[in-house]
């Protein structure tokens, strides 16, 4: 059985944190800023080293290429992202992309071609951190966002993509065809290490819902209106809080309610708040139920309000639809992680991802790995090297039996 | 029974809304500003034509002076305040002020001479719109607060009490004798209104008990984390706030809880709340009672956080005692009440007043009035003509019952 060579990518992980280093042990390298570019130029040389041509696309996406037998074939993508948050961690994105490079470095060593020729994707600006939207990069490749509104996306100094990307963007063809697309990455919550696994097979990304909720009462003043008088907009949010939570419970284990965002416009500390406003976050990974907690939501809310003469107003602010990634590719990294003897169980992307967008583009899943507290967009972000080893060993698997070749090995 | 001239209050009443009038039919007459010193001007003007002399201490208090045929007696003090809040009513303060005016009109239009001498006073900055603290007038006058940081108080602009008062202070003495001082008022609350009541006998000032609670729990990923490993400080701080108002129930009719402000630190919306800061405001007009709900609201919010594995800070803010009223001051107010004839209640102030610090003076107490919808500190506040003289009769009837005289009328 193939495996990869651990300390390697160990390494190059490391060596890959010193190119924006921060005081704290993280990293900071922002969407084509210096410090992105000086990461993609030490993953170029390290491609270049493996043999791997290299191109760009016209929003920056960079592709490392091997060659495979059938020239004519798609090519089976790996990759990430490079680029961090302001005050990031070392795996985040960055995992995916130098996992696909052990991938190669370890069928160089050993001698394989595949059938179908490999790429190494590095999407621009997953992060969202310098520019909006995240994933922009991903996004226009698939055609999700129009290439020119991604170029023209802002930071906060109003320079934009096109201005940051001059020079590094080339003429390889957005929404090229791909076989399929593997990105391994770090769990970003804490279902695998509680459960001591090491290993997550992505099965989707979830729904997710946001709502917005206005309730209104009355303002008065604390000390002269009687508690039966009042119609406090703050004592009928936290009731309905209280309720959401409970409504979580309904659609356990894979139905989460958070309510992130607060306000009282106007509050002091001696007014009985008149308005309330509070941000709804719904996640399932089926539709089906997602529609369910919204109406379940919207039915409690409303029922809570009327029952103390309050009014509530309920909008849906941004809806995304459940993500199954392909049964194929799932399979494939199934049939690789049982084949390693490996620890693992099936697990839903709570984050976004490139891989989101480009499972509407190609057949795509993704490996995911546990991370040290559930920990990340966070200094402290870390990895176990075992782990590290682990994902890049089912990557490798995975992509051998997509890419075939291994019996020619 | 000697009674007030009604529609001679209201007409005043109405003439002194013409002072600083606002668009929406209130009023801005900011303590110690332009409009503030041309309310007092008009005061004074009616106070003259009455045949008071007029004359202020070193804080701007104004005091206008009705003399009695016994020239060693105490004066009984009517009053309250002429300063608005920025978009402020037509009652709040100006009622207390010229219902005493309109108690020396009657008085003259009867030939009484009471035994004693009569004020009126004008507290300086009462509101605390512009000043803080509020009451700053009142709580120099009673040694409350020292004159010299009552004088050095700013207004967001950087005036000082003393720059704004210049040419305004006088020379009577802080701190004089007073017989007994009646302050009649709106209710700024719906009791009285609801009760279809036109009279409350205040009794006392409630006990406020301020507190800072901090909820600290763990941020997380909205997406990644599974409910059961939540540490989610606003799930936990709503479950707080609707036990919060549950606990008022226990305390009920006369404990009041509040909670008037609430924040997330670094809130968004698909982050877990880590932090929730809230404020409480207890009140009750027994201490004893008020030293319960705190301590009953304390450990509730210990309860509620180790159940969840969150931790709690609670800090006392601000804490002030019950204010009783001086029972020979609410017998005069009672039994000129049942004289009239006129439905009323016992209530308990919830809102500050000049009387609370005058209260610590000398014999007070206060009447009060239904304003509509209990709506104050606002340019909607309202009150109704009969109520407004109904309450400036029972402060004759009580004012002179204190300072004698009827019989020789």
């Amino acid at each position: 059985m193939l495996t990869v060579n651990g300390p390697r990518l160990w390494n190059s992980l490391m060596d890959m944190a010193k190119v924006g280093p921060t005081a704290a042990g993280g990293n900071c390298r922002l969407a084509l800023s210096a410090e992105d570019f000086a990461g993609r130029a030490l993953f170029a040389d390290w491609c270049h080293q493996a043999g791997m041509s290299l191109d760009t696309d016209a929003i920056g996406n960079l592709f490392a290429r091997r060659a495979g037998r059938d020239p004519q074939a798609k090519p089976v993508v790996m990759g990430s992202h490079l680029d961090t948050q302001p005050a990031g961690g070392r795996f985040d994105g960055i995992y995916g992309v130098l996992a696909g490079l052990e991938v190669v470095r370890s069928l160089n060593d050993a001698g394989i071609t595949t059938d179908k020729p490999l790429e190494i994707a590095v999407w621009t600006n997953e992060e969202g951190a310098r520019f909006t939207p995240a994933m922009l990069g991903s996004a226009a490749f698939c055609g999700v966002l129009p290439l020119e509104e991604a170029l023209a996306a802002e930071d906060a100094q109003g320079i934009s993509v096109a201005t940051a990307l001059a020079g590094h963007a080339g003429n390889l063809p957005l929404g090229r065809a791909f076989d399929a697309y593997f990105e391994a990455h770090i769990e970003q919550g804490p279902i695998l290490e509680q459960a001591g696994l090491p290993i997550g097979v992505v099965t989707g990304g979830q729904a997710i819902c946001w709502l917005d909720v206005r309730v209104a009462g009355s303002p008065a003043h604390a000390g002269t209106t009687p508690m039966h008088l009042r119609r406090d907009a703050l004592f009928a949010a936290s009731t309905m809080i209280s309720r959401l939570e409970q409504l979580a419970g309904e659609f356990s284990p894979h139905g989460l309610v958070t309510v992130g965002q607060l306000a009282i416009p106007g509050s002091s500390r001696n007014t009985i708040p008149g308005q309330v406003h509070f941000t709804i976050d719904l996640r399932h990974h089926q539709d089906a139920q997602i529609a369910a907690m919204e109406q379940d939501a919207r039915t409690l809310l409303q029922q809570l309000a009327t029952a103390r003469g309050l009014t509530v107003d309920i909008r849906q602010h941004w809806f995304s639809a459940a993500t199954p990634f392909d049964r194929d590719c799932i399979g494939a990294v199934r049939q690789a992680v049982t084949a390693l003897g490996y620890p693992h169980q099936d697990i839903v992307s709570g984050a976004g991802h490139d891989a989101i967008h480009l499972a509407r583009h190609c057949p795509t899943t993704m490996i995911f790995i546990p991370c040290v507290g559930g920990i990340s967009h966070n200094e402290a972000e870390d990895a176990l090297p075992q782990d590290i080893r682990m994902g890049a060993d089912v990557l490798l698997g995975a992509v051998l039996q997509r890419a075939g070749g291994l019996l020619a090995g």
